[in-house]
């Protein structure tokens, strides 16, 4: 098992890789303070992660309330957060209580604002059952809900006591899912590091049969990487926004077509070779390295066209996006592998950007 | 004009006390980063405060979003935060929108919670109108909703960028208003500063006359005595929870009755009274004292009666405070007048002291 420790003041916690750490007790004692714990997962994953965990944390003589949320992203609303209130103020849950986030992205983000507002912030346990929960969400602090007019729209920053990723819990993860995963991963290279990229780059098929070394390898650059970040800008002010690379775009997609239609992972895979592009239009990056990075996510199994939305209605999607100022459209853009930044496009250049990404361009005309 | 600084590390921030400083741009301008203000303030304040604070904005050249809310605790709910998120995201508010929260607790909190909340977290300034939100909720960054079980029971710590507290609102206050927010100004006194609680005892008269040079006494040595505190304990792990000292009882009277039937204030006032009884009860305190504490509270017209439900009715309610641990009630008690601490209390000795306080003791029996 590798420890990783994200070190944010007072708000420091440790993320925990290895395999078949999903019930050990190592991992969850030190940051367990009272006696009650709230473990909230989703329907499909309670039989196989969340009753073995229940079990263990009853065999420690924990009180355990178990929060069942239905499964998806459709789901991740004010109507089902609520419904994480209820049955905590039921179960006479208090300050006291530890709340233990058992799923993928969804839950986590919206468990993990369940325990940012419950009694104004109770102490919180990541656990990620899917690679893109282990290697973004789990890391940073980012959680939230979706609002109808917006993806991630209400939240917090909230950061977990502990966060534990367990490879083995990816080998049962649906082909799709690992996919979405993916993309995060290949993200981190994209924005920040050129040799990881190039790793990738030689190792994706590897990942892609689930091969276990390269997985957590994946696992843990990416954290690294992700850590290293968020270390210097937790509340996002600015360096953090480029681990936005490919979400503008991303975002619209999955808002575009409703959400869950797309996966999160999905979305962004296609949303990155917009954004790539994009840099490629405005001329800050060669054909060259927007080639390597269209056929990274493509070799993936990412998709690579966008949905065929009117320019209209893309600008329409984006204007919402969090990054925006004061009006203006706001983009991470890459100055060469492994470097971004976060800066405006002309209306025109994004128009014909769209237009190609629904086309497929094999190049940029 | 006197500033008061609180001094939390990165999330500092400066009270302002002074007369007719509502409009004073010197008091918002070093606070507001971007171009867009939200002005939140609510359908009674709108034409007496929000027009002429709307107006000094644009006159500022600010673009002002105004978001007029429903008045009362009754709407202090997840139904008129979610307004709030709606009106924000159509007028486009990103993270560089400064919210302006110009009301009274309720304004406060809620739209405190809407800033923490939207897009993770906008700044904004807050505004109290109100003699109890001047002297307690502006002060300390606690932000939030009721739940149908339980006040305040989803929220977040967040803080202000400045608070701007004007004496001259204070003058066109329901006299209602004024004698509840008298409550936590004694509050303060009493679990604080014994040498204010004396000053309180003989001026009194002067306060509720609105005698303006006592006012502005009161509120800033309100607010020093509150910040103190909360610079000692952001987040309420220890010492900050020694302010909700007749909030135990307070909470449970006002959901009892039902939210808005009893202001906060003359809750916390009949609820003061209870706790110092059961102070006095346990023998933490003597007689003499629970009666000048008593006396103080009548004095000041607030309810020292407290409604007639009956015990299981009273404990109900109370198990839900956030004060609680592991199940057992937790009350803030006195060791003697200006120095409190949290502790337990045998459920007999509760038992008695809520029957005599639904009866109205002269003194203890």
């Amino acid at each position: 098992m590798i420890t990783l420790r994200l070190d944010l003041g007072e708000r420091s916690y440790p993320i925990y890789i290895g395999s078949d750490i999903l019930v050990s007790p190592a991992c969850y004692l030190p940051h367990i303070s009272g006696h009650h714990i709230a473990l909230v997962t989703n329907q499909t994953l309670v039989s196989l992660y969340g009753e073995p965990v229940r079990k263990m944390l009853l065999d420690l003589g924990k009180q355990v309330t178990l929060i069942v949320l239905p499964d998806g992203e459709a789901f991740k609303t004010w109507h089902t957060l609520n419904e994480v209130f209820d049955q905590l103020l039921v179960a006479g849950a208090d300050r006291a209580t530890t709340l233990i986030a058992l799923g993928g992205g969804v839950i986590g983000d919206m468990a993990g604002f369940a325990a940012a507002c419950y009694m104004r912030g109770i102490a919180f346990i990541q656990v990620p059952t899917t690679l893109l929960a282990q290697v973004d969400s789990s890391v940073g602090g980012k959680t939230g809900i979706n609002h109808p007019r917006g993806k991630n729209m209400i939240g917090a920053f909230y950061q977990p006591r502990a966060v534990i990723a367990d490879m083995h819990v990816l080998t049962t993860l649906p082909r799709r899912e690992l996919v979405a995963g993916l993309a995060e991963v290949i993200k981190h290279g994209v924005v920040a590091d050129a040799a990881f990229f190039v790793w990738l780059e030689n190792n994706i098929a590897a990942l892609l049969r689930c091969q276990a070394s390269a997985l957590a390898y994946a696992v843990q650059r990416s954290c690294e990487i992700k850590a290293a970040i968020v270390m210097q800008d937790e509340r996002e002010s600015g360096l953090r926004a480029i681990l936005n690379f490919g979400h503008t775009f991303g975002h619209a997609i999955e808002a575009g077509l409703g959400y869950g239609h797309w996966l999160h992972g999905e979305a962004v895979g296609c949303g990155m070779v917009m954004a790539a592009a994009l840099s490629r239009r405005l001329g800050s990056i060669d054909e060259a390295t927007y080639q390597r990075i269209h056929r990274l996510i493509q070799a993936a199994g990412l998709p690579v066209v966008a949905p065929a939305f009117t320019q209209a209605r893309y600008f329409e999607l984006m204007a919402v996006d969090k990054k925006n100022q004061e009006g203006a459209l706001r983009f991470v853009l890459l100055s060469h592998l492994g470097l971004a930044y976060v800066g405006g496009a002309a209306h025109e250049i994004v128009a014909v950007t769209l237009d190609h990404a629904m086309q497929a361009p094999s190049a940029l005309a």
